[in-house]
């Protein structure tokens, strides 16, 4: 097999074989196959596509490039959740321990953020003590004594994904719908993990703007999954402003806590119950989605959810009292406030700027290397659809930094929106697949 | 300026500005842009193209990579030629004395050859003595003393030129009609001449085997010169069988020796005059095409065209006696004759397939440390159209080895196909472009 037919194969709109696809997945791992080929290659699909049995099997070649995760001994239906990403996303914080509570059992791998989207991890280490660095060993043994635990993605998972993945970043070949698909599928799969849920986010601040491409990259996801015969459903959830009202490390955890506890904002705890229960039911702990979320509704309210929290965080060594009392997630003490200069009605507020404003505070990495400042973030008080009069509070930045604070206000208030007309935010829960 | 969004703005079929392709050039050859960038951008430019601006500024940034030859101590018009190469393809070595025996200044540099198709540089050294290395200024000396001379090209030409082509020819990105034509152009007008006569074949053995293609790659060519300020035309002439009756190097030498004696093929003699007279008529010195041929003929009938050769063989260190006396261009000893088997009249001879059974016996390089042996060919006594009976010689091969002969003997029967039909031959010149 020589890599040039194959690309002159996939350049005239051809169908690539699976042992095509394997024969030259595993070979640019090696490094057989050099990175100008491959370049060529993913460029030929941004213009001539793959089909789902492509899409398939490239999704498996990735998988089976590394490490694969052995969930066997793990009892019970293991159920995994994946989101592509946003501004203040800390849904697996609340998500995973409520689902936990009703005996869904979670073995779940999680990153760390780059950019303007912040990473679980990250998030989880605001906690004072939060280690995600263990064992495969030590991981599966906590699933299998509290029925979960989040640990940082290991290097050997999908190790085609990675260098594929850093390709395309580098050769605009990152937009083409089976390469995402394969590309998110592969470590999914990966993982080991029995059915996948996962949140696709539609709109301004999620790397799907168009509702029709999260739905195409959805049912892109799902069909892979099944492919992989593997019990699979997709929510597209909006993103066309923050999720809930911190983003930031410390603070979101507080909103992640605050949710368990029944307090948490309208459309997160709308998000987490959708993808809750939907997980609930995949692993066969409910007979309908109802059912499934009135259970999740009385885990919060029976305090359940909150205790599995703690058990959570003192299994990975965190002090679990933050989640009694969350002002122990210490917040920075610069405080600014974003007022808003005339009357009406918040209109918009541009996600990605938010993100990018947490980002300048220190709450985020710009490059790999860098240093995490957990205590710094935003709070919004204002959120799309909300009526300001002049002189009132719409967000709060927590900053360690004078200068970084007031460069990051600036920002903040080129991103909210006000004017004349009422309108209605968008539904958190846009469609689903499954 | 990043690669990145320039791959991306071609990728959505955008145009590329002059400085953006200047940029990108200048630091691909630099080594500043990886090779994997750049696949993915030729990739790109498959699908979506470029225009005529885009495809003229690529050429003058690949001319400008690099050396470009001062032609201007040279008086009056320099004229070059080019040909996209074919099989039995001498037609240099017997036009350009030919033309310059008129007073047409041609200063040539030319290339070696490499798989099927042979190089003028490869045939002229089969003349004992013959010598393509020197200096810059010897060349330019040479055709001020007496007209004409013909060098290997330097490595400094076009050197981006070099670079992209290798990484096109890896990534199965060659058959853009943007990049063949600026490709070809770049070298072209680094050499320096005012005026470019194109030679494009079409047919079996051709690079461009559709008449359409060879037709718009003309084109393209003849654009590109005028965007670069040259006087620059056409010709699309037939390659569908080998060109002449001689293949090989000696014997091709041979063969163009003959023609200027007026005792060449027919088919070779009409592509030497049309492609003559349009370098007489662009250099100014004929008033149409007409004139210039008539000119030409005269050249060769009154023996100066002859006389010019020699000069040219001399000045070069090669011995001149060879052209009054052609058995000094010593033919392998060994001899084998290819017979027809049946009567008929040859439908098709395939062209790439006569090439390869060249590069058997020992007439070209598969890779480009090879050793020529340029006393190995072949000699086609029958062409397309011709009428054959049983036995008939129809063609001989030359060959140092027998086993090598017997080989290369079996190819070439396979190479002809008799049938029982009477047919024409395609017309040597197709078509042109001015």
């Amino acid at each position: 097999m020589r890599m040039y037919d194959l690309i002159q194969k996939k350049k005239a709109g051809a169908e690539l074989t699976r042992e095509e696809i394997d024969w030259m997945v595993q070979g640019y791992t090696k490094g057989d196959i050099p990175d100008y080929q491959m370049s060529a290659m993913t460029m030929a699909i941004c213009f001539t596509g793959m089909n789902e049995r492509e899409t398939g099997d490239l999704t498996l070649s990735m998988r089976d490039s590394g490490d694969t995760v052995d969930l066997s001994s793990i009892s019970g239906i293991k159920v995994d959740k994946h989101s592509t990403g946003g501004v203040g996303d800390k849904t697996s914080i609340a998500l995973l321990p409520l689902v936990s509570s009703l005996g869904v059992k979670l073995a779940k791998m999680s990153g760390r953020g780059l950019g303007h989207t912040g990473g679980t991890i990250d998030k989880l280490e605001a906690i004072p003590g939060f280690k995600t660095d263990m064992s495969m060993e030590a991981f599966i043994a906590q699933v299998n004594d509290i029925g979960m635990a989040i640990m940082g993605q290991t290097a050997d998972l999908a190790p085609a994904d990675k260098k594929l993945y850093a390709l395309r970043d580098v050769t605009a070949t990152v937009d083409q719908m089976s390469l995402i698909a394969s590309s998110i599928m592969s470590k999914k799969l990966a993982a080991g993990a029995d059915a996948i849920v996962l949140d696709v986010k539609s709109g301004s601040g999620a790397f799907m703007k168009e509702f029709d491409d999260a739905k195409a990259l959805a049912e892109a996801m799902v069909k892979i999954g099944k492919h992989a015969g593997k019990n699979c459903r997709a929510v597209i959830t909006n993103m066309d402003e923050p999720l809930g009202r911190a983003v930031g490390n410390a603070i979101e955890v507080r909103e992640a806590i605050d949710t368990l506890k029944g307090k948490g904002p309208e459309d997160f705890t709308k998000l987490v119950l959708a993808l809750g229960s939907r997980m609930v039911f995949c692993a066969g702990l409910a007979a309908d989605l109802k059912e499934a979320e009135d259970k999740l509704k009385a885990a919060i309210n029976d305090g359940s959810a909150l205790a599995q929290l703690k058990r959570f965080i003192s299994a990975q060594g965190g002090d679990p009292s933050v989640a009694d009392d969350t002002d122990k997630l210490k917040l920075a003490e610069g405080v600014m406030e974003l007022k808003a200069d005339r009357d009406g009605y918040i209109q918009r507020i541009i996600c990605d700027e938010v993100g990018i404003c947490s980002l300048m505070l220190g709450g985020g990495r710009e490059k790999k290397s860098d240093e995490i400042d957990p205590s710094v973030g935003i709070y919004l008080y204002k959120k799309v659809g909300d009526d300001v009069k002049t002189g009132d509070v719409m967000a709060v930045l927590y900053h360690n930094d004078k200068d970084k604070g007031a460069a990051a206000l600036e920002r903040l208030k080129a991103a909210y929106h006000i004017g004349g007309e009422r309108i209605s935010p968008k539904e958190m829960i846009l469609d689903e697949v499954d």
